[in-house]
């Protein structure tokens, strides 16, 4: 609470995941929601019955995204879709991910993927900022959608790399919250992106 | 948790999914785990980091078991089964699923990520009692891991088929606790598989 507080002007909103929901309940979700914009990153990824349970939760807790996997197929990305609709809300899909294990199953799938998430409705992707390759090729699948990218910093990924590529959002984590001095990291970022 | 005490002499553990951590917090973790052992079913499917964190505080809630998935990717996986050993907990990794979005990504990768749970140390695979004909390769490709099998009742699935394809467990959920006696639905289970 205390890093979102410090760090919101420069931020368009704040990604929690689960950790932080576990140790925290939901309530830092009803708490930052007040603060900022926050995007529930829960990598959702089961039966649309309990991706929709899931949804339905987090965004009455007053989350405006969810972050939902795409490879669980397209009746349980839609489950999250729709949760979010009737909320007012935005679903992400993530296509790939930024840790070397994501080469194996979803890296091969990423262009399907994507596909799926425009076809299904997602209001963006999730693409790698650690692989502005694999950013320039999703974009070139998902037209207008918007894609938010992880990866930055800790992860190795180059922030200005990333939104050459075609990125609209960057997401930061270790980099900033584990920072010494989070504003002075966060405003090293901003810096870099002009 | 009226309903596991009604039913825990006839059950090898309870299922836990986020639906219900999201709207009790970890807390009904713990006290599920007093009176029965619990799976805690989160289809954890993040960077290793975050799946660490993620395995760790259910483990500390007191959970024996953790769902995970192996889509993404070997390292990934690793980071739930290495928290699980530093519990004395158990992983299984989900192979493919039950809903009929598991066809699209899921299912044509299932030998592979039954490969990586048999070859990465996990205790068992899941796989779906609505598709007999995968448990059995499952099976052949697992060796004496231990198979969890979702899908029975609600989803269509059978008891009995899908133990003669190979499953050790039936994880049952809509059927039995959406129904007005759950006790009476369990014993019908349990006399059809004998």
């Amino acid at each position: 609470m205390r890093i979102a507080d410090l760090l919101k002007d420069g931020l368009d909103c704040v990604k929690v995941g689960y950790p932080l929901i576990l140790a925290s309940g939901l309530d830092v979700v009803r708490r930052l929601s007040k603060m900022t914009p926050v995007i529930a990153d829960l990598k959702v990824a089961d039966i649309p019955n309990t991706n929709r349970l899931i949804c339905e939760q987090v965004l009455a807790a007053g989350a405006f995204g969810i972050i939902a996997h795409a490879f669980t197929g397209r009746d349980s990305l839609e489950a999250c879709i729709e949760a979010a609709r009737r909320a007012g809300a935005e679903v992400y899909a993530v296509t790939e991910m930024s840790h070397p294990g994501a080469v194996e199953f979803l890296a091969p799938q990423a262009e399907k993927m994507a596909t799926l998430a425009a076809d299904a409705g997602a209001d963006g992707v999730v693409a790698p900022a650690t692989r502005p390759d694999r950013i320039r090729l999703i974009r070139s699948i998902v037209g207008d959608l918007t894609i938010i990218s992880p990866g930055v910093g800790a992860q190795g990924g180059s922030a200005r790399e990333a939104l050459a590529a075609g990125a609209d959002h960057l997401i930061v984590g270790r980099s900033i919250y584990e920072s010494r001095d989070p504003r002075v990291a966060l405003d090293r970022i901003l810096a870099e992106i002009g």
